[in-house]
């Protein structure tokens, strides 16, 4: 029995190596060096090439090495009666939580404006409001989502959630449906997008959601590239609609040279590090989630394919 | 019955008007322009200069426009018998608890060093350790050193707290006395000073300090600017013993155009806005501890003069 693992080169062999330590009754192959196929039960996957996984016959499973399984559904010729296993744990959450706690701080303390004008050698004393009259939208209250509500809620925000069908997540104000974002966006001064990526949120982040949002708003991008229409940003930050935007994620990953968001002064672009899945605590969620599958046993983060995620 | 008020000139007669609209039975007047100095009864202050709270012969109280009292204590003519109220509370500690989280996550997930391959059109994907697998040490266990201690912890954080005398905050590591110090430094991969400045705390941020911390830890000085032997600072900096500094003050405010802090690679100035006062929210505090002074009801934010905080 086999396993393949598909994952960016350059930590592609780490990946190999340590789940092949943690699953010693599997022979753990790269996807570019994957032997006889038809040999292959278990293929654990960040963005495969289309047209890729079905030339496995005999896989039974498939592992997304994140949350979203957007990246594995795009595959137009995906084998469509496998099973698919997300990877999600207290890690992968913790560093999701880190980074959207840090880029909302940034916006909310005007962090940039600062930093220029120590650059400049400018003693300016920027007052900013508190927290408490600070409104901050998350959209998304799946696990991730949930987790930075609440802990931004904590550190004293008024913290706003939306989600496609009701939740309550302690010390957040709920929103759902179409009439709850736009009774959301209108008071959303720092937006936080942490949708799963499907054909209904696919380019909710453009010109007409931006345009509800109250003047200087600042966006921050943690959901999927495809979130995002890309041509409506940088006119609504040019025009100060909005007052800046952090994105980690992109339409096409790592950003080409010429893309204009490195270099515009209102846009922060991290390379897709919010929640990057860390081989040593990542492998472990992995294997653990592999090993209850091939006993047979239930496995909790077993997706809805139909629902897509 | 007259109050004087000093503060920096950009915002004085905004915080006199303030002032004056809550304590009707009083005539506010700014330091400058102080009138009959015998009929001034009450000082709100920052920084006074040496010698001029003296000139005022009938103060009953003086009243620091902030947390510390070391700026009013440093005057050499300073009346001695006179009671200090400090300037505590929600807004303040609110603004100290975002400012110190903002700074540890930059430090922690390296955020400058993500902003630096930004510049320069690279997708460096650079793993952090998570929180749980990072230690922060908050020296200073007052109101606002165990708010930021408790927020860190929350947020997953390993802490660890540093006071003079024992003391318990949910979720940290409490350490006191020399020997608790020593435990303490070396283990801090992040170093916050939120310390009252007293002679023991004086030149605490040394280069003896430096050398007891893990290799490239991180310091973040939101106490008082004479906490840190500045000459210390840039030779730790430039060995690498120290990995990166934020200064929220200094020995000298407004830095001098040509301090070296403002152009060090490695050194985030900032105008003493951690937990800036604004004159909204600080004038009603300061409004109510002066309304119970004068009615001879107990003011909880009295300081002990004698030590220092």
């Amino acid at each position: 029995m086999a396993l393949v693992v598909r994952v960016g080169a350059a930590r592609a062999a780490w990946w190999r190596d340590i789940l092949q330590s943690l699953l010693p009754e599997l022979e753990v192959r790269l996807w570019d060096d994957p032997g006889d196929k038809a040999k292959v039960d278990y293929a654990v996957v960040w963005q495969p090439p289309p047209g890729g996984l079905k030339t496995f016959p005999n896989l039974k499973v498939i592992v997304s090495m994140g949350a979203g399984i957007d990246h594995v559904l795009r595959d137009p010729e995906l084998p469509g009666h496998l099973p698919i296993i997300r990877t999600v744990g207290p890690d992968l959450t913790q560093r999701m939580r880190e980074y959207v706690i840090l880029h909302v701080l940034r916006f909310h303390r005007r962090l940039p404006e600062i930093e220029a004008s120590s650059a400049k050698k400018e003693w300016n004393q920027i007052i900013t409001p508190t927290a408490p009259n600070r409104s901050i939208a998350v959209l998304g209250l799946g696990n991730m989502g949930a987790d930075c509500a609440r802990h931004l809620a904590a550190i004293g925000f008024e913290v706003h959630g939306w989600s496609r069908r009701p939740k309550e997540v302690q010390g957040v104000t709920c929103h759902h449906g179409p009439a709850g974002l736009r009774d959301l966006l209108k008071r959303a001064e720092i937006l936080v997008c942490l949708l799963p990526l499907t054909p209904e949120t696919t380019g909710i982040l453009n010109k007409d959601l931006f345009a509800q949002l109250p003047q200087g708003a600042c966006v921050i991008n943690v959901g999927r590239g495809q979130h995002l229409v890309e041509e409506d940003l940088i006119p609504a930050l040019d025009s100060g609609q909005l007052g800046g935007a952090t994105l980690d994620v992109l339409h096409v990953e790592p950003a080409a040279e010429d893309h204009p968001f490195w270099t515009h002064p209102k846009i922060l672009l991290t390379p897709h590090i919010a929640s990057l899945i860390d081989p040593e605590a990542g492998a472990k969620i992995i294997a653990a989630n592999l090993k209850r599958f091939m006993a047979g046993e239930p496995v909790p983060d077993m997706v809805d394919v139909a629902q897509g995620y």
